[in-house]
């Protein structure tokens, strides 16, 4: 058993008939769990931000699923069947561009049609397939968790920027699962996470999470790295990753490229966490990598206050681009890769 | 004249009774000018920061102390004088770290001690050097602002950290002076403003102003100073400075060393424009400058809302050092100080 409360976003109660989601909207302020059974409450949990995070909402809607299954009345296998692909459709519109979403609720799919039997055991095919989902993405934060720790030693300051953590994972998410087992073996990181604008994912989630686990934290604004770095608080820099190019080139939240940079100049090892399925093959380089803009109220008109005049243009990219040159490993479930990364990443992919 | 409508944060209204304050505290929401007359209301506005920025405070103190010398109500010239005094040690205890309120209101005292004649001639003396200082401002600002203008070409991208603009002084600012002067020249400028957390005066203020001048400005988070950089958005990179040490190191604003690390790793020239007055010739490098620690809510709490949970640590520098060797440039009224800073600072302050 671990030793730290690590806070799950999206998990089964004890009776195995609810969806167990922490409202991550309410978040720093308030801690509430709410508990889900029909499809429209997880539809709007989804669709609410409510659970976000790639693998955190394929679990949700792979649990939320077999939850919503358990209401479905008939002693028809090919009634339920069909029940259950209708409520599949509906979860599915939730976020539609949620890669994750189809993936895990059409693995629920097809695991239920390579099965027969009757409805309640159909109901426990359901269950036990989520549950694989669950597990596999915990397995696979521990595996990325450990190839990560192996770099680090007790004592160390570690930087983190956005929130790549339990809450969008299912418990120990990829950035901060090292931190998590090094916590278990009391390592005493002192963590910094840049609070990461506009949407401050780092000081409202990572910042949460990481001190209910009784870790070490502290918030600095973005541009406060340069200066936390020459201190000498940092030994290295742990980020996640959102799409990484065939030739080590990694897309993550804005602001990563800086902090990739500031770490070069300053010497600090820069890592970057993720599963491999984050790898694109088909990306060859960063370029090719399409960064999505956002509206400008998030910068202008952040925290429900004006802090920009209404009428000034803003600039507000998701997403930049970090070149391969600045990271020094990429700490994957498989292993550790290091460059040349076309070389590294391609093996990693062949195995 | 100048074709731009500047916001000059502090003057005198027309018939020279009133000090007219820009409210700072009200932007970018609201953009409300006051009119004041009494020792009270002037030790209020700077208090509260309705003025704020060194020049500007100094220039609101000038003028503070001759709007109010003129309830005075007597014929002795010996009663006036000390009456003055009175007003100029009350005004003088509204901020007792600004070292430009007391510059500013000791040479009120000083000109006027130099001075005999009645009443009347004394009252029009403190209008005269109040006035002085003003100019004296405005022209230091106007010099920094062609001294850097001389290094730029139109249509260039620039890129500002803080606010270090006409709000801060008397009308040009100094990072933000060449701006002004370009757009007086049709340079046409793209200016992107780093938001500037935690207290956001790149996005209230810089954007502020610079719109307001019909200058083409674009608010970005700070974390997104590389990605513009990057994308060859940024030509040069222009900040304020609140002292420089004698060998070049720059203190200013929190986030300006890590954005002159980017721009040195884009090749993008990396300005610090300030007045002389902001060499501090016994500080011999930015290890002895002393970094005020500010107060954990702005960054968790700054606009209202709990934005990290509030058992977190925080840290909150307000001001980091610029290496030397990341600066290409320090603009000055005298002129253009390059490297080695040593050399060219010392002869700047025997000139």
């Amino acid at each position: 058993m671990v030793k730290f409360m690590t806070t799950i976003p999206a998990q089964l109660n004890e009776s195995k008939d609810k969806l167990v989601i922490l409202d991550q909207t309410l978040l720093p302020e308030e801690e509430k769990f709410l508990e889900l059974t029909t499809p429209e409450e997880i539809w709007e949990a989804i669709k609410k931000l409510r659970v976000r995070g790639a693998p955190a909402i394929g679990v949700a809607a792979a649990y939320g699923l077999y939850v919503a299954s358990l209401a479905i009345n008939t002693d028809s296998a090919e009634t339920f069947r069909s029940e259950v692909q209708n409520i599949k459709d509906y979860l599915a519109s939730s976020r539609p561009t949620a890669v994750n979403l189809f993936w895990a609720l059409d693995r629920m799919m097809a695991r239920l049609e390579s099965e027969t039997g009757t409805v309640a055991e159909l109901k426990a095919v359901l269950l036990d397939e989520s549950e694989a989902i669950f597990t596999e993405d915990q397995e696979m934060g521990r595996a990325i968790g450990e190839f990560g720790l192996s770099l680090l030693k007790p004592g160390m300051g570690l930087l983190t920027h956005c929130n790549a953590g339990g809450l969008a994972t299912s418990g120990y998410g990829t950035a901060l699962a090292p931190m998590y087992l090094g916590h278990e073996k009391d390592y005493n990181f002192k963590v910094y996470a840049d609070e990461t604008r506009p949407l401050l994912q780092g000081s409202r989630l990572t910042a949460y999470e990481l001190h209910k686990a009784g870790i070490d934290v502290t918030v600095i604004c973005d541009n406060m790295a340069a200066m936390v770095m020459k201190e000498g608080k940092i030994d290295a820099v742990l980020v996640g990753c959102d799409r990484i190019a065939a030739n080590g080139d990694t897309a993550n939240k804005i602001g990563t490229s800086g902090v990739a940079i500031l770490a070069k100049e300053y010497g600090i090892p820069m890592y970057i966490l993720g599963p491999t399925s984050t790898i694109d093959m088909e990306t060859p380089t960063g370029a090719e990598i399409e960064i999505e803009l956002r509206d400008s109220d998030e910068i202008g008109m952040g925290f429900g206050k004006r802090t920009a005049p209404e009428a000034v243009k803003t600039y507000n990219p998701a997403f930049d681009v970090t070149d391969a040159k600045y990271i020094d490993a990429i700490i994957t479930e498989k292993g550790i890769l290091r460059a040349p990364y076309t070389e590294s990443i391609r093996k990693a992919m062949e195995d």
